[in-house]
């Protein structure tokens, strides 16, 4: 696909612009979901099967996600690719914006609470974990409880409190 | 409109997420162009009077862009809201992200590149520059030239590399 402009904020948006590529990234990223049936079963935003199929087929093809083939009548995995993983500062920015110029609902806005505290150190850690787990990088050795484990907890403490 | 999900990262999406909306903010914001002709004539990527007409309502709509109607005879002028101010740490990721891993060109480049170096700091010099411009708040004192004199000077010399 020939790209509009050489600007290189056009080509990201030729990328990454459109109103689903970046729920369905979003949702391998924090969300760990690494197979069609887990991304459909789970979108919050109810995304259509064909538009699922679609987009991941896009971002393989862009070099996005890689599309691992397990043995017959297993399930493919999907798995972020390191230009994925750089796509982090990108999630935590638009998360605070959207945290503070729109309507968002608890549940789903504590962990993007939480990365903008945290700024980029929080998503240097988040991006390496993503690196051990998604790439197979060994993990830089750190104190106290991981990235990862810090936004699944708030998160459930947030379902935990919305369910009360 | 309804949003699809209470999640802060879609509900930025739903104003910024397609093909065209950012471009146009990043015309405004680095162009300054605030006239429809302008961002008509000046668009890089082409971009199509009904398209440019259609996203130009959208973002007023959704308070990015306040539309300053001008004596009867003169043309609208759009300028910036604080809110689209706040999209400059986006759009320096996304240019950098777009250096990174997409094929770009040098004069379209050498802003995106600047951004980087600068980081957070200069996106904060830029960000009051352009609440002094589009909002009239009075600058903070800073020595040294401004960021969009630094940008603007970065770009000149991309130019003329490239013209020679």
């Amino acid at each position: 696909m020939q790209a509009r402009s050489g600007c290189p904020i056009n080509a990201t948006i030729e990328v990454i612009g459109d109103k689903w590529t970046l729920l369905v990234l979003r949702d391998v990223m924090f969300g760990n979901r690494r197979h069609f049936r887990e991304l459909l079963a789970g979108s919050e935003e109810g995304i259509a099967s064909n538009i699922l199929s679609d987009r991941l087929k896009r971002l393989v093809a862009a070099g996005l996600l890689s599309r691992e083939d397990v043995r017959q009548g297993q399930k493919a995995e999907y798995r972020l690719t390191e230009a994925a993983i750089e796509l982090v500062p990108i999630m935590a920015h638009l998360g605070a914006w959207g945290t503070k110029h729109r309507p968002t609902t608890e549940r789903l806005r504590v962990r993007a609470e939480l990365l903008q505290e945290g700024g980029p150190e929080l998503w240097d850690e988040f991006m390496d974990e993503l690196r051990e787990s998604h790439l197979g990088t060994p993990l830089p050795r750190r104190e106290g409880p991981r990235a990862t484990e810090r936004l699944a907890r708030a998160y459930d403490a947030a379902v935990a409190r919305e369910s009360r």
